[in-house]
């Protein structure tokens, strides 16, 4: 298939099959969405309004064989955080829409009055239907309707009712392999999908198949690559305990953020540890290993069963536990997996929403340690967009300036977390220079802050942590235009032949001759890209801080602070 | 009584009278709230965390004799726009607090817990007490008890439910001279006193007076002054009708913003006009005329009866008319009039809490014109601190971000007041350039775009507007420094006598010899203060601009959109 621009007009419902511009060519994923919106948005333009577009766009080598490279990017200018925005995640529909030919997926302009549309692509183009049934309804009655309604396997892109009521965290979901669900968690992309008035795509691609310049050479350099996966001991503790192997490690670190950020060790992480999850699953005849996206060989993912064996929810984080759990002291796992799966149908960031309950219990509005009270607003008052579920919807920000607390753990409104960057200081420099908002996968130094993978460098001193945290920062932005999952970042970091095999890979794609400065080069470009939007957006070196509580509260048990200077913290962008 | 600074530091409960800095010896009022702030206040700081500052100050002339020099600056960094922020009101504590020898009253730091406190102010200084009996209170409550509780005449500042709360719009109210209240009502300065839980300060200035360097020039400065005030018939006019004068001329000239700035005219403008108020107030035994502060010569404030004849509101302005009336198309007087009050009692903005409800309407929450909606949602919601109550009580920037409603007249964070800015395009440069959201009355263009009063600049048109603009708001920060009402500037626009007679009054009050260019450089240095800080605070130029639907969506009966580039806006700032 020639890879095209798929276009949708819904301000007049028009939609159109394009050229690949020249410059977008050698762009894929986080790299093309970031080219794109700062080619099309202007940057000061409202977020929900017809300005603003909605790009999804399949990494570089989706819709092949190449291993773990299912990740689909959306892209647009975020609510949450007023920047650019960057989410991806798994699910089959990247590979997909690769099949259908296409690079790029612009959603632009916003119908008037209140009609619902869905988009269909097939490898012709997109076509738009009105949308009556599925309106107001949850991401699994979407996903459950549409398995019958439509017929084949398709790929299915969706929003729930906190998109469709433009609640600053909606996620934008994507159907797995199994009908699952996977999220675009991060930065409120779903409201704007929600402004534009579509409920979700479709995708179906036929016989659709990607090219490939040289098959051989692709096959082979595949087989290195998988293998330096797979050898990784990160890779087998991921596929073992899910990313929820971290509760343990982050707790004992003394950096995993409790309370609302006031401790750095939770008493009940036992309870609520990938050990005891991964115990759990197994008695109840759940899966604790699971794929999210076709052709994933480290398989993070699971299926949790309730105590009477039934799915209760998939794709179950340590971010998200550790955001109901530790941070707002609930110690069920049952309770936080009702509340994910809850999340998920509502199609909301659990990160965000999370914590932005800690602040509500902060500021009294439930008690610490309340799952059953957390239950109750995400069916009660979000799902249904009360007031009160309009300002959790929020986010964590919205509910500190509601509340006047003064305790927010948010960069650039974005919450922050799972890592408390006074003990952990190179997560510290990620949140705060990000270009889109306190977001761990930009740049995570828990590789080698904690984990040890790529060397190590001592989480509780500054020297180091901005040279780590730029160049994560800068690998992961080429990572992320890929299509490749950051899961293959720790292989990438210790074994001297991932990084040449994922090279081969494009290069056998596109049957071209990228070298390693070139990939360290288009994540410069990506980030620089990123920046100069936000820049002209308005924002300035003044946003890239922490909240002034993390300077002037000391964190148990290490009693640390955060303790870079603004110009210290400026140095970052030295590149 | 020689001048010294008031200091109170909330976090150790100690305060101290210390000399007047040479720095701050020139200034009052509005300059010197902004230039304490700039000095002290970190600029990136929470608003509502404990390095935020409160400072109160009287105007250079305040407690003298000269006509209308009664106002009160308070100053900080507002939690409302994050900018710097002072907002100034009449009242008798500008006047006490000068004769108490108080240059400025520094409340500084933050008390940990939930203990709430009172302060006192004499000319020996300031004690704390601490204060359990009005926690709660509506500020009516407050000021009827302190009249019992503390003899004497006392001046009196506190905050409402509001305030304590820390909602975003709380405004600090001040005792007139016949125990009524007057706001400072813009930018949430308010939740910054109660995030310092200082519920009230008395002011007993006893037997202080303030020196007078000349006083035989001094009196006969102000003869020559308030006559020119009387004379001008401007001044008349908002001795007869209030400011609300203003609803039919603005009507009249398309640019009075209507159904949340959707219209610029309103079918119910006769019924809320300042001519039936007169009429009303008349037929039910009010005042048409009253002053806010002893030695108003122009006595634009008034006392609205109830049909039953008993006082329902004073101070009852065009702003917080057409907010609740254009704008949320309300043609109910006595409606307005009854929420005009209980928002004065819960001590918040008038201005900033009506266009919220505008916004709010939009979003479906009541439908427009229900003004009982309006007086529900204040008692059952803002006075208690509901969701829907913390979500209006922050501002119409809050209720837009909670309902995802892109039509928000917003600058800055902070409402845009009764003057649209499509048709009266020297009030659009204003808001948009104002150092602190916007604001009419920092550049009050309707003199000249609407009433002819310093020459004649066609609204509609753009030439002329950002001149005009720019020397009203170095004007207006000069005259925000003497403590005098906004209102002498018609007379000082037109009446050749009227600004040497002020200067005069400054120059004989402290024995000196300004001249006119130095009361403009005191002008231009004030914003330029501000400015910085708000540079320093994260601000840029893209931040001087209207939201994105002036730009593109024409208002009637003119059919005109805002149309300055952002580099013809730019232009305010060459001086």
């Amino acid at each position: 298939m020639t890879e095209k621009i798929f276009r949708v007009n819904m301000t007049d419902l028009t939609t159109s099959v394009e050229a690949v511009p020249a410059a977008w060519a050698g762009h894929g994923g986080r790299g093309l969405t970031s080219t794109i919106v700062a080619a099309e948005v202007e940057p000061t333009c409202h977020p929900l309004g017809p300005k603003n577009k909605l790009v999804f766009a399949p990494g570089l080598l989706s819709g092949t064989i190449a291993a773990n490279s299912g990740r689909l990017s959306v892209g647009g200018k975020s609510p949450l955080t007023g920047t650019i925005k960057e989410s991806n995640a798994g699910g089959t529909s990247a590979q997909f829409l690769a099949r259908c030919g296409c690079k790029a997926l612009i959603i632009e302009g916003q119908p008037k009055g209140d009609v619902w549309y869905s988009l269909a692509v097939t490898p012709q183009g997109v076509t738009i239907s009105q949308e009556k049934e599925l309106i107001g309804k949850g991401n699994f009655a979407v996903a459950e309707t549409l398995a019958n309604r439509l017929p084949g396997k398709l790929g299915l892109i969706t929003i729930g009712s906190a998109g469709e009521m433009r609640m600053a965290s909606a996620n934008i979901s994507v159907k797995d392999p199994d009908g699952g669900l996977r999220s675009h968690g991060r930065g409120g992309l779903g409201a704007v999908m929600g402004s534009k008035k579509v409920k979700f795509i479709s995708i179906d691609p036929q016989d659709g198949k990607v090219e490939i310049a040289d098959t051989e050479k692709f096959k082979e350099a595949n087989r290195a690559f998988a293998k330096a996966l797979v050898d990784h001991p990160v890779s087998k503790a991921l596929g073992q305990y899910g990313t929820n192997v971290l509760v343990n490690i982050i707790n004992e670190s003394g950096g995993l953020p409790t309370k609302n950020f006031t401790l750095g060790q939770f008493d009940g992480h036992e309870k609520i540890s990938g050990e005891t999850m991964h115990d759990t699953i197994n008695l109840r005849g759940g899966k604790v290993k699971h794929n999210c996206h076709p052709g994933c060989v480290i398989q993070c993912s699971q299926i949790y069963n309730d105590a009477s064996g039934k799915k209760l929810t998939s794709g179950f984080e340590y971010e998200s536990i550790w955001a109901m759990g530790a941070d707002c002291c609930v110690d069920n796992l049952d309770q936080i997996a009702e509340a994910d799966r809850l999340m998920d149908d509502i199609g909301i960031d659990t990160i965000e929403t999370s914590v932005a309950m800690g602040v509500a219990m902060e500021a009294g509005v439930l008690p610490f340690g309340d799952g059953a009270g957390i239950l109750r607003i995400l069916q009660e008052d979000i799902a249904k967009g009360t007031p009160l579920g309009r300002i959790i919807g929020n986010g964590a920000g919205s509910v500190g300036r509601a509340f006047g607390v003064t305790r927010v753990p948010v960069v650039k409104n974005q919450a922050i977390p799972a890592y408390d960057p006074r003990s952990i200081k190179g997560m510290g420099i990620t949140y705060a220079t990000s270009t889109q908002g306190a977001d761990h996968t930009m740049g995570y130094t828990i590789a080698t802050n904690i984990l040890g993978v790529g060397g190590s460098v001592n989480p509780l001193v500054k020297e180091g942590q901005v040279e780590l945290s730029r160049n994560l920062q800068i690998a992961t932005a080429a990572i992320d235009s890929t299509g490749m999952c950051l899961f293959i970042a720790f292989a990438a970091l210790d074994d001297a032949t991932c990084l040449p095999a994922l090279i081969d890979l494009i290069n056998a794609r596109f049957g071209i001759a990228l070298t390693g400065d070139d990939v360290v080069n288009l994540g410069k470009y990506i980030l620089k890209t990123e920046r100069a939007f936000n820049t002209a957006a308005g924002f300035t070196n003044v946003d890239d801080r922490l909240p002034e509580f993390f300077y002037t509260e000391p964190v148990p048990p290490h009693n640390v602070v955060f303790d870079f200077s603004g110009e210290e913290i400026d140095t970052f962008w030295n590149f």
